[in-house]
């Protein structure tokens, strides 16, 4: 049993070790403190849109779900990725962030531009009548903007 | 009359849902609570300088210009954007934000190094000694950096 | 004498006067009061790569090192960069900025999914488990992000 407890004490500390390197600011990250952060996709090139939705995936792995509130504005060019018909690996990508209730956004601007019909996406999207204008909302109301 | 006011009480109604989308954070934006964004341009390339432009119109028309205190940080080779005799079409455009009061600012750091003199740029711009000098200093006064 | 005192306030004028276009905001940089500014490198493009390098010497010579707390976070293919045996000149000029202080940070994430080494990187480097989080998590203790 002794034995086991200094494992158990050793392991707490190399964790702690190894994960002491980022330091979290205060309040730290938690479910009623949770981490808001926005993250854009504004064209359809596939290392782009993979690089946000990899990111996405890190960020929330590393301060897991549950703490994490994030919203990826989907604009530009980039709403043609949202189309049902789209890519079907990106497809599943997203679509399995959703799950973690991570929000896409789509700009309803550029859906007009692009002459793209809602019914056309993938379902359980959100909406926002301007791209910039979700960022520049959100980002006043507590949200850190990462532009990959 | 009453047909009237109940056609008024729908368009109301219909505006307000149309235009519900993107929730506006506190304070709303308003006359003696502008929105305060900068954008920066730092390429002659033609599809970004565009986009700049058409984003800042956009947010314009989505706030309305008295709402707004929009600045366009150039520089880097982006300075050569704003020469009087650079593209024709792009200086009408840039010509026409700034009669909304959108504030232009060249990097004097970048024109210094390009060989660019003053005088041969376009009329009415702000001058800042550093560019990027002047993004750190507008975010640390309430100003949101949107980089595009 | 009083002649020189002309002079040194026709100097102070002037050099106020040259100054004066980029407006610090409150409080002012100072020693106490850091201006605190984060820059990333992503990739191992070297114009890019030499672009941050640059931007922030232009950014210490402005502020003047001691009143400035500049971190860089690398991820991505950028940690490359960081190898001992990468470009000479870069290395150089990254070494040199940590001689102001500059703080250089490597993601642990990128050299894991890359297959690197800490001990073939340069000495004396910070590191942060995930780029992105460092990113946030230092916005949330007041640094300014700017995006290259």
């Amino acid at each position: 049993m002794i034995l086991l407890k200094k494992c158990l004490i050793l392991i707490v500390y190399l964790s702690g070790f190894v994960f002491a390197e980022t330091e979290f600011s205060k309040p730290k990250p938690a479910i009623d403190h949770p981490r808001k952060i926005i993250f854009s996709i504004d064209s359809t090139d596939d290392i782009e849109v993979n690089h946000v939705i990899s990111t996405v995936n890190n960020v929330i792995k590393y301060y897991r779900p549950e703490n994490t509130e994030v919203a990826v504005v989907v604009y530009s060019q980039g709403v043609k990725v949202l189309l049902k018909n789209s890519d079907v690996n990106t497809r599943k990508r997203i679509e399995a962030l959703m799950t973690y209730d991570i929000e896409f956004i789509a700009c309803e601007n550029s859906l007009r531009t692009l002459g793209i019909k809602k019914k056309d996406l993938i379902p359980d999207l959100s909406y926002g009548t301007a791209g910039i204008v979700e960022i520049i909302e959100r980002k006043l109301r507590g949200f850190t903007y990462i532009k990959l």
